[in-house]
């Protein structure tokens, strides 16, 4: 099998996102705009934001990217906070590392959060609430990055569309290398959610996500399956471990699954396109994520 | 010097509560419940919840320690923060560790989080906002082991009395080993709201922390002082560094400093007692603080 590209996947929902825009455009309303705020000199920073501003430029989205200190960096979200004009705010990451890194994600206010990485939304994501009811009924915002690999797994046929939303993968087993709290335990919550069973592994330990016995819940447990009696047993495979010499062999991955490969490394060992469907890259389908997230905060400031 | 033994501190501030409780309860009202719930078999944690077991006993306060399963956690605290006869919620930490521990805390209501630890406090404390308008002006939570520390150095008599709030602490050098977000960083924070110029280092760096020129500002910037030099300017000295192996040198600590150590281990190299007034361990004015706090959270929410 060939390795997938998922230019197609991101162009179908930008294409989708641009053409609302225009419609809007058109009827005199104003553009979108996504402010993203740099304090490193982090080169994968620095390539995720100038591939973003590319994707917003054509289209039709304002993007500006401001650079400031980084112990200026809080006074510069609260001020796109309290700007009207702004609809989106990405900071890029990390700054201090660490818990700083993890309090200024939730200084940026839920209006304007297009990573939807602030403590509400990823309370309402393990809990599966949809809605925001104190906030004007507004839909939580999902993560980008797990949001994307969901897209992906959808567009590459792993969600049975004949089956009701919230069973689409059910029956389906998942190994997930990750947890941390801004892709992997999202996406495992995410995953559990649609009814998949869930081996999410960390650094430390593997544990289970699956659907709780009272709808909207999810239930975590530990377990005894070894790493390589889940591979075997897994349907889809997804890893996410941000290290060059970390790398599942392809012959422990059951052949005919999905593998989809998140880290900037390459986590999968030689020959895994060749027995299973493998996505070595998901970027551009993140960016759509972005793109759409923003455009659903945009309509919803202009509605309230 | 001798070194500083801070139980009579702590007494007072526990007999003051005390008191009042015992006035509130013989007036007809409930008593004050603190839940802590563990969920490690961290040895320091047992022993942190045994001692404010014992504590809560002698001064009229129910305690009620639960024990889960780490998976369970989440659930625990849900069912704490639902339930009425609940005034605050401790959990003892690490359990997961790392993000997974920090999204448990902002779990934690802000009725009920004793530590004042959620986001909501944390924002609160480094933006100097004393009453949350939005939450029936109910006043911010402060972080128990910070705040103990405060009132440590205020019995030690570094507070000027005659100077106005917020300024009592002006022209005073504090050096600071931690950063976290429970201990370190709200502590830099509040003795610079007191007016203190405090060094705050951490594995990487040392940052400066002092008051902005806007009131209930903080400003924080970069800086090329050396740790050494801070340390010979420095009228306090405080540290919690969590490692057996970091000293700081007695000698290189200004003759008459106040030394506070806060680790579990001694921070300070031999001889420090020698020529500075010289806090071991401030472990009862904590737990005194989190009585206070919960005292508080109580009175909160029974005038409600």
């Amino acid at each position: 099998m060939p390795k997938v590209d998922v230019t197609a996947c991101a162009l179908a929902f930008r294409d989708e996102i641009k053409k609302e825009i225009e419609v809007r455009v058109e009827a005199g309303g104003p553009r979108p705009k996504l402010v993203g705020i740099i304090a490193n000199k982090d080169e994968a920073a620095v390539m995720y934001a100038r591939w973003t501003e590319r994707a917003c430029a054509r289209d039709g989205i304002q993007y500006e990217l401001r650079q400031v200190e980084r112990v200026d960096l809080e006074d510069a979200v609260i001020e796109a906070n309290e700007d009207p004009a702004v609809n989106g705010i990405i900071v890029y990451y990390p700054v201090f590392g660490g818990p700083i890194d993890d309090y200024l994600r939730d200084v940026i206010s839920v209006e304007k959060d297009v990573e939807g990485l602030n403590h509400r939304y990823r309370y309402s994501l393990y809990h599966n609430i949809r809605v925001l009811s104190d906030l004007g009924n507004r839909k939580a915002i999902l993560p980008c990055t797990p949001l994307a690999i969901l897209k992906i797994l959808n567009h590459l046929g792993a969600y049975k569309q004949e089956l009701p939303v919230g069973e689409q993968l059910a029956g389906q087993t998942v190994v997930l290398y990750n947890r941390s709290e801004v892709v992997g335990r999202p996406l495992a919550a995410m995953l559990a959610n649609d009814g998949a069973l869930v081996y999410s592994v960390d650094i430390d330990n593997m544990l289970i996500y699956r659907k709780g016995r009272v709808n909207g819940t999810i239930k975590v447990e530990e377990t005894e399956v070894t790493q390589d009696e889940a591979l075997a047993a897994a349907d889809i495979v997804i890893a996410g471990v941000p290290h060059p010499k970390f790398k599942i062999e392809a012959s422990k991955v059951k052949p005919g699954a999905i593998a989809v490969n998140f880290s900037q490394f390459s986590n999968f060992g030689e020959g895994i396109e060749e027995h299973t469907t493998f996505v070595p890259a998901i970027g551009k389908v993140t960016i759509a994520m972005l793109e759409r997230n923003l455009h659903r905060l945009h309509m919803a400031s202009e509605a309230a």
